[in-house]
């Protein structure tokens, strides 16, 4: 399928061509003006704790749907869609190591298993350049850089840990610009959790990344942090969590709503909203 | 104690009061400009499933503080404070009734039970009457009316039933401005739900109401619906849920936050917010 096919699809299409074996990719820059979110899958003993750690913590893990205890089936954020074939490749932990790769989590799929969507960054990144906020890596054509913290998530159950934050950096008179955009996107992990000094987040050199690749950095900008959807699975790895899945880095899992939906606002909301 | 000295106390000294038994009577009015917040506790076995009806439901129950299972004392919106004893009036529910009405739950706290503190309407009452915005029913002295709804909220496990909705007239040209104020405040329920038809939300009569007292409508007014916080107890009663405890109405829980907290736009906001 050549790039500019792939650009066009809708969601809807997209998952068609990554459940069929088409596509097995990276999702930024497709289904654009659609939100992607972030994939966890715990088994059913760990999904209060989880529920409660997301909940506790929303700007690293804003919940935006929680599946049924054994369903896999999307039941709000898209149609005809199924957790174990629509991403295009997911990550298996054991004891908070990852032990497979995989196109789809059909044989790893269980009754007891409850999945998680989570707001992802690609939201926010596309409303800040909808501003005029430059992003870097972007124009470097790398991964942004995220590191973890000496900051303490608050723990929930066995769900403890430090949070992940992906830093960006801002010119210096645009770095307002960059809250105002992003604090109105709580289900996009928000405004940034710090700005300026990495050194208060036990950050001695952003060269050295946790995940991601090393930052290009402009004369006159500002490192700005956000919380970082990553943070799940560090969590998993810190405490050694017997099982969970996740999306692969870059592949996300594509949703049917619309980036500007006002539901983004409010994830999930009914009763007449 | 008298109205006066009462009105003065911190939440801190009010809950005091409250646990050695000298004032058991209703919040609303006290600790001004502090958050007060709605209760409802449930069995471990059910609270995974209350937690994602929240989630999925946020305009009526939204979450503030999440206990751990068995722990009664608070840990985020209150300091040196136990959920069993620091609200003037419990209602203990068995089968979706009401079998006892209490000034402490200690006789009822058991290690598999779990707490929940959800957002609750005094917030955005108080930014209503700060934004002009005038208040009919306190205007005559009487208790909110509310209603339960024909809209189906959405599911969680065995939480399933009607949205019930509170209703507060406002003058046409102030309608907006009650729209803009409210949506600022999802951790108070958010923006109106419905504005203008009683009969599409199946409210034949809005003398009619299922809590609460009727409401005085003015010349001009137009009924503006919120979702409401008593919703949790009316999904309680319809599926006869086995166990639940609650506040007794308008005997909330006053928490340490106060209500212009930016904490409220992220309620538990963690990692460094």
């Amino acid at each position: 399928m050549v790039e500019a096919s792939l650009a066009a699809l809708s969601p809807a299409e997209l998952r068609s061509a990554i459940r069929s074996g088409d596509y097995g990719g990276r999702t930024p820059g497709l289904a654009l003006g659609y939100v992607q979110a972030n994939l966890v899958v715990v088994e059913q003993d760990d999904a209060f704790d989880f529920l409660r750690f997301c909940v506790r913590n929303p700007a690293a893990a804003p919940v935006l749907e929680v599946g049924e205890p054994g369903d896999p089936r999307i039941a709000q954020l898209a149609r005809d869609s199924d957790i174990r074939f629509d991403l295009p490749r997911y990550r298996v932990f054991e004891e908070g190591v990852v032990v497979a790769e995989t196109e789809d989590i059909e044989a790893y799929w269980r009754d007891d298993l409850v999945y998680f969507l989570l707001g992802c960054s690609l939201t926010f990144e596309a409303a800040l350049l909808d501003g005029g906020v430059p992003l870097r890596h972007l124009e470097s054509g790398s991964a942004v850089p995220a590191y973890i913290t000496n900051v303490e998530c608050t723990p929930a159950g066995r769900f403890q840990g430090p949070l992940v934050v992906s830093m960006r950096p801002v010119p210096g008179d645009l770095v307002a610009r960059a809250v105002s955009i992003t604090e109105r996107l709580p289900a996009g992990h928000g405004a940034p959790v710090h700005i300026g000094a990495p050194e208060a987040l036990g950050i001695s050199d952003l060269a050295a990344v946790d995940y991601g690749e090393p930052p290009n950095v402009e004369p006159g900008d500002i490192p700005v942090f956000w919380a970082c959807g990553v943070t799940p699975q560090a969590i998993a790895e810190h405490v050694k969590l017997s099982f969970m899945i996740s999306h692969a880095p870059g592949h996300m899992y594509v949703t049917d709503v619309r980036s500007d939906s006002h539901s983004l606002q409010a994830p999930d909301a009914s009763c007449g909203y």
